[in-house]
């Protein structure tokens, strides 16, 4: 088992490919023939998900499309004193999940063609994003 | 490999912050230099999210906008016998999920700062709810 | 650690019960004590899920709330090329997600009651699904 902590710079407010950042802050990866990946993000703002790693119009359209199902200023939020992002932001992040677990095969990430991982940022101004990458395999 | 089974005692509709129940359920957490919780909830109308774990009005909000995302009563179900509360519930469940992944390090769960472990109840008069814990570690 | 790679024949859009299949798939499952199954399915059109297992109306219903909540042709889209499906199928497949685990107990999976595995479809036409199974355990 590997456990690796690691920071990824900030980012603006969106959907965000970090699949080659990951990976590099695995390097032990290449080394395990089967394993699980399980990456973490240790925020409530923010989130990680599994999509479409080419066409960049994807991402475009995942915050447009966020952001209108979970609007700001909703007239029901209490929560307010954060900012009018800050809200949506957990909300997304719930929607989205906290983590993603990768199956590792012959040393690499076994993801489909087209998947890549996202760094979902759901607030306007945030700082640089914590993670903790527990790789399990042999 | 370690795997407890546990219950936690009724709660009323609403997502709540269970974070100090599930480590009383795991005292070999303690034992551990690098780990990670699968936490698993058995059954389709509850789910596990990890969100903010500070400020009690997110948890109002979450309720108030999952209501809101998902309404009881919509023309389009047809899956009512259960009470108008059952088919949004099992929606809310799939929409926020099962099970969650949390890192262990160094004897504790290695969440961020403002992070904590919801259990979101989504039925009006819901029973305990039965849990599997699976950490694997060492 | 066991791993297997294996796809499930084309399903209509829709959502589909593949508990049996997935076991099937997974022979080993039952020389286990104690573990956890990873289910990674390799697209970002269709996801996985976790809910009820028994009545169809449930599943008939996921159906028409997810294309509800996350509407075809909508005025923001501009990832429109592949089709009118094609950008809803991302939004749902990763507000689903794209891997569920599922503790392993005494040689099964140990589903709740009314636990069953959805394969969630949200292509129009799709061919068959593959996916990666990973199983940790002892």
């Amino acid at each position: 088992m590997i456990q690796r902590e690691f920071r990824i710079s900030p980012k603006p407010r969106g959907f965000h490919l970090i699949t080659r950042e990951v990976e590099e802050a695995l390097p032990e990866l290449t080394e395990l023939s089967v394993g699980v990946l399980h990456l973490f993000i240790q925020h409530t703002s923010a989130s990680l998900t599994i999509n479409e790693n080419a066409d960049p119009s994807v991402r475009v359209d995942f915050e447009s499309s966020f952001d209108t199902l979970v609007p700001e200023n909703a007239s029901h939020y209490t929560h307010t004193t954060e900012g009018p992002d800050d809200m949506p932001a957990h909300l997304k992040a719930s929607l989205l999940g906290s983590s993603i677990s990768i199956p590792i095969t012959n040393g690499r990430l076994n993801l489909g063609t087209w998947q890549g991982i996202y760094l979902c940022e759901h607030r306007d101004q945030a700082g640089a994003r914590s993670f903790v990458a527990t790789v399990s395999g042999e």
